[in-house]
Parts: structure tokens; sequence; C-alpha cells
């Protein structure tokens, strides 16, 4: 069986994909990550369907010149807008964060009701919603779009008071909807689970997309003959397209380690430079 | 006296600008605007000097290709960073929102304990406590980050308990050093005027950096004979590098009146292009 030496390109608009990178390194401790953070221009939740396909191309060209063997687009709301723009577009696996994450709430609720959170941009596109009923038409979806959990995140606030009003205001509808199952379909939001099934209580079973999708690289990296081999040493690399003095710090509490060899990358000519 | 009709440029990272314009178009009915907004890589509050000083650049450059009369930086962080590159780099009349409302907070403290309240970039640049320390070394400055006022004055969420939990969080602080002046150094601010008069208290007086800035664009329009004529009648166009469904909404709430005339334009080759 052929094996493949090369990292695993990953990207997200900015450390929020660090999540999804956390859980591939738990579930595939030999491979490499060469990780892209547009931070420069995040977020992407806020923007238009022509912006964000722009950004998530320039971003996948950045990755593919860097030799990745697949891309795991670690950014809901990229992959909501931008997935098949970018697959049409490169040709070599590319990974998305709906899919995965539909699928397991299809095979988790007992109830039929499944919520789901994410950005402004996710839940306009409806992805999340033509995923799950694709798996089956009989569950009812409930999408809400909760911009101020990505700035808390971001902020460290994962159980001051105000993170408890935001979520009490974004998710009551979702409680009154009675769903058994709730979608974290942006990858910032894990980092606010405590405060999410708090409000949500212990019934609710909550969905780390980034989880799901590291399960899904897994079994394409298999299917496609792209696992490193045996005794490979894992390389990671993290490339930004603005470095803040805090990053490393944010970044490290995502990611769950503590972050090296980040550098920046500039735009030039509609590209991504060193 | 000579006059001028060109259209008086100003730029903003996003909306917030608008609050500024709106100030503008208050004392100066005759003039036209020409703004922009760089909706598509907002915010930049939360990023370094060598990515804020590259936009900045990029959307002056934008203005200018225009023939703006003179441009105004609508945006306290662009001026913390950019404002002195910008100045080196055109030859025209450019004017921040620092300086006036520095000048405003010394002319007002009887205290001398002036707070501060800005985002991560501004507050880190310190532009406001030299700015302030100009004019008076005795001034003492108080500066506090408030990165999460942006995405709640974005989200609308103006008299919401969580926005009363976050300014409790950032202001008491300020509270603490007993400032009797509070500078809102970001353009976003006033629209939680109400919140953060609530928590520092009625004997605190706040100061709207973009007010300030407005007096300040008329003093130099006038001196340097660039004032519209009598009779002229106002024009003014807004765009942007990306225009979300909900920007009218959200922009006419800063603006204060019904935004019409927005485009979109998108960057090429480290340019604005319509």
């Amino acid at each position: 069986m052929s094996t493949d030496r090369r990292p695993i390109g990953c990207f997200d608009s900015g450390v929020g994909g660090l999540t999804v990178v956390r859980r591939l390194l738990e579930l595939l401790p030999r491979e490499s990550v060469q990780y892209f953070g547009d931070t420069a221009r995040l977020p992407y939740g806020s923007k238009t369907r022509p912006t964000i396909i722009q950004f998530s191309i320039e971003n996948t060209r950045w990755l593919v010149e860097q030799d990745v063997k697949a891309v795991v687009v670690a950014c809901n709301t990229s992959t909501a807008l931008a997935l098949d723009a970018i697959r049409r577009k490169f040709d070599l696996p590319i990974i998305g964060v709906i899919e995965p994450g539909a699928r397991a709430a299809a095979r988790i609720t007992r109830s039929g009701r499944v919520g789901v959170i994410a950005t402004r941009a996710t839940v306009g596109s409806r992805a999340y919603s033509h995923a799950i009923k694709k798996v089956s038409k009989k569950i009812e979806v409930f999408e809400r779009s909760c911009p101020l959990f990505v700035p808390l995140a971001e902020e460290g606030w994962l159980e001051h008071p105000a993170a408890l009003e935001v979520a009490r205001e974004y998710l009551s509808p979702l409680k009154r909807h009675q769903v058994d199952t709730l979608v974290m379909g942006c990858t910032h939001y894990p980092l606010l689970r405590g405060v999410i099934q708090q409000v949500m209580g212990p019934g609710v079973k909550l969905i780390d997309s980034g989880e799901e999708a590291a399960g899904e690289a897994h079994r394409v990296l298999e299917m496609e003959g792209l696992l490193a081999p045996r005794g490979a040493v894992a390389r990671h690399e993290f490339a930004l397209s603005d470095v803040p003095g805090r990053f490393t710090e944010v970044g490290s509490r995502f990611l769950g380690q503590t972050l090296r060899k980040v550098r920046r990358v500039t735009h030039e000519d509609g590209a991504w430079r060193i």
C-alpha cells in the first residue's frame, strides 16, 4: 500500500482551524500539517460569497504551492460557501468540515430535531440543512447564527457572565425547538462548549465539526493511499497573513499545545508570498 | 477666497467611519463625501502595524484616484498606526481622528485624569497618551482596549444585558482610576454611548472622536481654501470592498440616514478597482 510523507494542508480564516488541527494530530500522530491562517482578513463569517470564494481559493493555492497532499478546509464558512469552487479548481483531495458534522448529527439524533449554530454566512448558505437532509429528509434542522461567539472565544472569555448572557440569547430559540443534538458549526465554538452545554442542558449532545472532519480526513487519506508511512516523524508549520503578538497565546489555547515555527506571508498580486 | 467642489474622501475598516461622516454632514452640509469601507478585511483593531499601514495606504490611494480634495482617516486604528505613513506618501490634507479627540479631552478634564477606550492596536500604539501629553504633561491617561465593543455594535445589541456585562468588565479599571473624561477612541463606540455612560456614571464626560474630527476637517478645509462654494449641492458615494446584505441596515444606523449608491470595489494587484 502506498504512503506519502508530504504534509496535510489546512486553512482557516484565523486561529479557529487549530481546533481541527488538534483533532488531526490526536487521530493521526504521524502526519505533518502545513497550516495557513488568514489573520489579516479574518473573520470570514460576516462576509459575502464572492469574497469568501476569492479568499478561500487564494489560501488553497498557497497550500498547493507548498506541496501538500490534501487540503482540509478547517473553516465552516469557507466549506459552506467555497468548497465546490475549490474542488473545481484544484486536483487533490479537499476535505470540508460540514458533511462529516452533518452525518454525525443525523446518526446521533433520536428525536429527529437537530440544531446548528454557525456564522451568519454559513447559516445563510443553508449548507448544514442540505447536508443533514441528504442523510434523512425526516430530520428537522434549526439553524442559528451566533456572531458574538467568535470574538468571545478570541477574547478568551469562555466562562464570563457576558458569555453566558450571549449564549442564552442565541440558544433560547433552539431550546424552544427542543433539539436533542447541536452541531457547533464554527471551529471557534468548541472553546465555548462549557457555556453552550450549560445553556442547552445535559440532555443535548454537542457535535464538534472539527473532530468529525479529522475522522473524514483519516478515511480519505487511507482510501487514496496518502497516509504517512510507519515511523514517519511529524513536522508542523504555521503560516499566517498577519501575526499579532497574542497569536502564540491564543493559538496555543486553540491547538492545545505550544505553537512553534510561525511565519508571516504577505499578499501580492492576488497571491500569498512568503 | 478659493473654493473646491470635489468630495472629501473618508475611509474606515468598515461601517464605523459612518459615525464620522454623520458629524461631517451635520457640520458641513454643502460638502460631498466619497466613502470607502474595507469591509472585506475588517476589523483592523486586532491586526498589526505592517498590515494596518498596508491596508490604509491602499485605501487612501483609491480615494486619491477618485479625485478627493482631502482625506479623513475615519478609523482610530488607522490613525494611530498609519497616519504618518499616509502623510509621507500623499500630497493632500490628511485629517486623523486622534489628535482632535485628545485635544478635546485635555481641554475638558478638571481632575487631570482621562480615560481612553479603543481597539487593541490603538491602545498598543499609545497614540492617545502621546497626543494628550503633548497638550499637557500633567494629565494622567488610562487606556483600555475593548475588543468586544465592535462586534456588539455591529450586532446592534446596544442595550442588551450582555453589552452591560461587557462594559462593566472593560470599564471597571477606569472607574477605579476615577477618570472624569473618557475618550471613545473607536468610531464604533458612540453607538454604545448609553451603556458606557450608565457604567461610568453621569459625572464622566464622554468624548466622541468623530465629532471632534469633523470640527478639525472644517478648520483644515477653511484654512486651505478647500470648502465647497455657497449653493453647492452635496452628493455622497459609498464604496465597499465587500457588500454584506445587512450593510444598508447597519450602515444606515451608523450614518443616521438611509444609505444610497453603495458600490463594491475589488482588490487587484495591490490596488482597489471598481
